[in-house]
């Protein structure tokens, strides 16, 4: 930890890009830098030696004191391009898949499915290889990791990591002006809503679980209240995961103080009604996370999720100052949120005055009006639901769907959307390039939020 | 997201361990599971095919839609040994390096330093590498990365990583029984405190910062005041540090629960004056950390972080419900916040009843009692300030000095205790083994925790 750098400079030698001062070790000296102290230049040194002794002592050498070599990756040049960099002195093959390269589509045993095509990273001295994307990118938030002889690699030099249930990837923010979505990703010298991880106890699902909610700036010192948005994740999500992959707090923050959107309280539960809280942060031991098979989660067909959504309420409402009615009350999903969103909205009709289902799992094949499998009420009458839903007294404010051009889900959501049509439901539609992706979801979020409580 | 692991069955025939149930590709049927939906089931399928094609497709096929292969990486057996695996096939050396392997003392130039000795994997059949600690491993949580031809890499398989300023590894926990460490460590189902992310102004050094505040269970329903822990990180760390490999939330609940220790308000700072926040969470646009040189900070000499600490303070106090005293305020830190909680105990003498230096930066050399360099009257008449702290009336409860017995600031400290032994002042003084690492400083947590506000 302290003087990590130090100890890897004096042992080792790193290379560095530019002069450095190193103070000779000493760890009595250390908490002091003295203008007396000797400066020692170093130019260029050895990478292959430090990388390796590096790697061969591990991080534990008195538990991760230096920080890497200095190999740059990714860097985002001035003009935006960005070049990733590896140091794969042994590899034969090196490439880099990301969410900004182009994709093509294959064949699967579903029919055409979208995918982004690795990019060849070439070899360059002293085994660094390297790539650089031919254009600029645009601002967003993009994800990537490399594939070095055809094994998954993150990369290492880059300390942001995503968790996505059991996938780790690395990702890194492209910002081109203010006010563009990198721009919005992004910590900016406004005021900053808090953050908490706290626990709700859940009398339906017979356990506590976790919750993320957002509040904005100055509701600490204020005895305003709030308007509330339930912000719900897809299947391979948690509580983590609009925080964390959605950037939502940076997000609000942006559009707060812009005043683009209201400020309100977001809450961002964990849709899995089998389990308590994300990796990690679980009741019952440490224990990697399950992928459930078949995309079918424990107590989905019963919708446990949706019949327990009243224990987040009575939570919310009484431990955070909230407006309770349908005008200051919205709730919006991604995937399995959507569809999540899509029932709730139905089956508690009037109560939530914004909807919005992004890249919904909603069934729109013309089963609607069939009772659905799996017995469930909150399934059940789903016309009668839906005329309720409508109905003057309960319909909401803004009925927002949006999904990706070749999102494997559009076919379902275009038949949802005839159905909608056919009854004469208002709604919002809003379709986008690309598929069933974080980086649509972002982009919904951001213009859902400044399309509600307004 | 949804749908993911469905997908890749579909798709690419995983290896399973056992047998699963699996739906046919249809997004329209899959927020249902059916008692009519046929089985398949499927036995050992083609590792290497799947897991390069897995690995080509890199994680933006439809957005990280698959969990990785069923490759079991760590696996903690019921004895507590602990398998570590690592599909390579084309890698002629992969060793695993860890806190949990013995170490050596190695030269350098600072002398004898111990470090742990990584261990050899053995490559099996189908390029799968491995290694099983030969011994149970202790209750505790541990780090590890594996170095693949001479590369560190992380495990994949293992989606808990944390993060040290640039440097990112694997973690785990081993739990033997109720009350361990690892158990402290762990989520149990006793009442959860929440944890906040949240900014405070400090004019003192002209920027919003970012804090990490605990508060216990009940609290945002009581109207009780509670004590104040503020718990500093060291020079690697940031406001994440003591929340992520300190565990504090956990170890927290656990100990409250069980009336080990008392409810209590815990704040994490950023102690690293010249930044406003962790990585990913920096105003000023997005970028990677850089590892300061020499270990010494900018605005190190000036002791700002000290000097604006009653910004800190300010905010805490008028937004939590806080008891405002000596005996209802601690502090502790560790390495560089055991430097920082040595000189603001002393400069602000009789404001904190217990202070805690864990693996301490102190000079302890007989330097003391001249002034130090820096000008920072934080530092200046080091004698002075120690008598008045310990003068009766500012005379803190309890002064805990704990560090490692292969620590590199272990003779430093060696003579602070000496200067404090001349001088009379009371310490509590605790000795580990191990040196400068992560798992002496939650055990010091642990313990200093236990002690205060009784």
């Amino acid at each position: 930890m302290f003087f990590g750098s130090l100890l890897i400079k004096a042992l080792l030698s790193d290379v560095t890009e530019r002069e450095q001062s190193i103070v000779p070790f000493s760890p009595l000296l250390l908490p002091f830098y003295s203008p007396f102290t000797p400066k020692i230049i170093m130019k260029k040194a050895i990478l292959t030696l430090s990388a390796v002794i590096l790697a061969t002592l591990g991080t534990q050498a008195q538990q991760a004191l230096f920080g890497g070599s200095s190999i740059v990756s990714p860097e985002i040049h001035p003009d935006n391009t960005v070049t990733f960099r590896l140091y794969a002195p042994k590899a034969v093959s090196v490439k880099v898949s990301g969410d900004f390269l182009p994709e093509q589509l294959i064949d699967t045993p579903q029919g055409k499915w979208a995918v982004s095509v690795p990019a060849d990273l070439k070899e360059g001295k002293d085994g660094v290889w390297e790539y650089t994307t031919p254009e600029p990118l645009e601002a967003n938030y993009y994800c990537y990791n490399f594939v070095v002889d055809g094994q998954k690699q993150l990369d290492l030099q880059n300390v942001f990591v995503n968790r996505d249930v059991k996938t780790l990837t690395n990702y890194f923010i492209i910002t081109r002006e203010a006010g563009d979505q990198g721009d919005l990703f992004s910590v900016n010298d406004v005021p900053h809503g808090t953050v908490r991880k706290c626990w709700y106890d859940s009398p339906s699902l017979g356990m506590k679980r976790r919750l993320t909610v957002y509040t904005p700036a100055g509701y600490e010192t204020s005895s305003k209240k709030y308007p509330v948005f339930y912000l719900l994740h897809g299947s391979g999500g948690d509580e983590e995961a609009w925080y964390t992959q959605g950037r939502v707090t940076q997000v609000l923050d942006n559009l707060i103080a812009t005043g683009k959107a209201e400020p309100m309280i977001v809450v961002m539960t964990n849709g899995n009604a089998y389990e308590t809280s994300a990796p990690g942060e679980q009741a019952g031991g440490f224990r990697q996370p399950e992928m459930v098979m078949g995309g079918v989660k424990p107590g989905m067909k019963e919708a446990a999720f949706e019949l327990s959504f009243p224990d987040v309420r009575r939570y919310v409402e009484k431990n955070f100052r909230t407006i309770n009615d349908k005008r200051h009350r919205a709730i919006a999903g991604l995937s399995m949120g959507s569809f999540h969103s899509e029932h709730i909205s139905k089956y508690y009709a009037g109560e939530y005055g914004y909807i919005g289902l992004f890249s919904g799992a909603s069934a729109g094949d013309g089963r609607r009006g069939k009772d659905e499998p799996g017995g469930s009420p909150v399934y059940a009458n789903f016309d009668k639901q839906m005329a309720n839903l409508f109905a003057p007294k309960n319909r909401p404010y803004l009925y927002y769907v949006a999904i990706g051009k070749t999102d494997f889900l559009k076919q379902g959501n275009d038949g949802f959307l005839r159905y909608m049509d056919e009854k004469g439901y208002p709604y919002t539609y809003r379709e986008t390039e690309g598929g069933h992706i974080w980086r649509n979801w972002r982009t919904y979020f951001i213009e859902f939020t400044q399309k509600i409580f307004k």
